[in-house]
């Protein structure tokens, strides 16, 4: 018997009584139950993402969305301008240039945030950009871009605004209309607190157009298809019923909670989790910004092999921390705290990490960090 | 209290020891644990296909699939058959011309079965044809073609053949090695007995030297990735983790049951099915073919009005059957008993069509249906 516990930023845990719902004899996809769920799930999402936009959902994981935020966008040749702050902002620019677009690529520094005035001269360098792509919460470094100040420079052109916000929607505020994002693509493994398998994308009227104009072949990541039939409450293609019974009672638990007290509650969390670090002498892997609500990157103290670190949580405390990625492996480590957490998962993650830390040679002050989180989680105005 | 059946060829039902599977906490993705479980559904479904082939799966619908059949194939312009008989026939051509195949359609009428004559005819025509496309199980009309015989004529020519067996496969025979299908398109939410959100698809080795000669972008559905990532026990991005667990599941029910005999028990259920049918004076839609083992196709008796059979068996008896697709809406009703069926189902499915006939008008031999079932069960030489 070793207990589990996820403090991963995506797969996240899901509640017991989402993991339940899912087990729900199957409901037909045709059924009037079914259209009742999807249309409650859709309105659902529209109060997570703040937006009077279309959303539309599809059986994916993020990146088949990512790409859909790709093939319903850019034409062969059509310039876009990839504002990339880590691993998944690489994957932008992959993804971009493997359907032919031409990438002006702003690659900033993993562990800082894409500079909005690096962003405004590229688009007045680029005048005939078609779209910006950048991540919110970049998954691999816990950085958190300033989507409010890139939206309102974008907004200013003809260029659409996209952004993946697959580890921060539901997690820190992100209001999509008043920020101006035109495409705003999420996943169900994240703060949306599902199981991994359904991905989503909000689109903006100036977004409709592009896709409308775009010629690209597509069909099973087709957005205007999924907007027809989305009309009848259905999907084109047979959808993942199961995961929208647990989405609808997943935002059945975000819309009880009220959004301002989620993104509260994942503030002290993150807060807890960021003093807990600091208080065993640990560094942040970039800003310690109070906006990075989803993910706490720590840098690996010298004479410790990173590479260990997870291992070890997991073998022997049952507990699942994320590495690096990418150029970031054996570098840092990271806590996921992003969705179902609270401040128990904080203490276990941050009390392994003292255990695993200390067995790998480190100084550790027995405690430190666990009371330092605590001081954090006393002062909370919410529950946790 | 409406007790619910779903006698529908999908989705179909989940057995209630697969739902609880998938109530399982989640787990990450990179666990060992998670390895095993990946490459236990991949022997699992080596095993079902019936191939020593590569079996890719990916986080989407069937149609996700059959789109990457496509664009991992077809190059703009490659010439491509595509042999139709019903409503996902029709898919394929709409796939494949959308992705700039030049398409020889060979269109078969609804209910009747694709022509290995004809197939080889457009073989000979059309030297230059890249592959053929079929469906296995049409489920639109019940059929199954001949994919033995078509397997025997496509592997004499360079073209490659690409089956769509999401409806059939795991419910009727299809041997993918020994029947030379290059590419067999599944999905999770049929035989296999899971929640939709999973396809697959067995490449042969002839398939991946088109694959690999193909130049379409594509990333989310792009094979050769899936394929490498599978080496680790891995998928490129995030996996459906709970409908693995699902599926591991339910493979297990598979390989207990043995594929012999759930193929016996598919065709069982299905010649009682219909032989029910017919003891009410209804005339099938198709041939009574002793393979067509997911669906029973029905024509839906003159005078009585067509739309309403589904509603009414919905409403009332909490029962869901399909209704006709395309240019067969109204002018058919459907069974499905592809997977986890019993005689059970097909008892009440037969007996809820009695009194909803009865109702609406036509002259029902009281019970004959259920009578003429439980004949040929009674002599099933499997359980049922």
């Amino acid at each position: 018997m070793l207990k589990r516990f996820l403090i991963t930023p995506g797969p996240t845990p899901v509640p017991p009584e989402v993991l339940l719902a899912g087990a729900e004899p199957i409901v037909h996809h045709r059924a009037p139950r079914f259209v009742e769920i999807f249309n409650e799930c859709i309105e659902g999402l529209k109060y997570v993402y703040q937006t009077s936009n279309d959303v539309l959902v599809f059986a994916a994981s993020g990146t088949g969305a990512m790409e859909a935020a790709v093939v319903n966008v850019v034409n062969p040749g059509d310039k876009v301008i990839v504002a990339s702050v880590g691993n998944f902002g690489e994957r932008w620019v992959k993804l971009t240039k493997k359907w032919g677009a031409e990438v002006v690529a702003l690659d900033f520094e993993w562990g800082t945030k894409a500079d909005p005035a690096a962003i405004a001269q590229a688009l007045a360098d680029n005048p005939d950009a078609k779209a910006v792509y950048v991540q919110f919460s970049e998954t691999s470094t816990g950085v958190v871009n300033d989507i409010e100040a890139i939206g309102k420079i974008v907004a200013k052109t003809p260029a659409i605004f996209v952004v993946d916000a697959i580890s921060g929607l539901g997690a820190t505020d992100l209001p999509t209309d008043a920020w101006q994002v035109d495409v705003c693509v999420a996943g169900s493994q994240k703060a949306l607190m599902i199981p991994p398998g359904l991905a989503c994308v909000a689109v903006s009227d100036k977004a409709w157009k592009v896709v409308e104009a775009c010629g690209n072949p597509r069909f099973y990541f087709d957005w205007t298809s999924h907007r027809d039939k989305a009309k009848d409450g259905q999907t084109p293609f047979t959808p993942a019923v199961s995961l929208f019974v647990m989405l609808n009672k997943a935002i059945e638990m975000i819309r009880e909670e009220t959004l301002p007290t989620v993104f509260e509650r994942h503030r002290v969390l993150s807060r807890g989790c960021k003093e807990g670090v600091k208080a065993l002498g640990l560094e942040l892997f970039g800003p310690d910004d109070p906006a990075a609500n989803s993910v706490t990157a720590v840098k690996v103290p010298a004479g410790v092999d990173g590479g260990k670190i997870g291992k070890l949580a997991r073998d022997r405390y049952g507990v699942w921390l994320a590495g690096g990625q990418g150029r970031l492996k054996g570098q840092i480590f990271r806590f996921g705290h992003c969705g179902y957490f609270g401040a128990s998962d904080i203490v276990v993650g941050l009390s392994v990490v003292e255990m695993v830390l200390a067995e790998l040679g480190y100084d550790v002050k027995w405690g430190a960090s666990v009371g330092a989180a605590e001081q954090v989680f006393l002062k909370s105005e919410v529950a946790l």
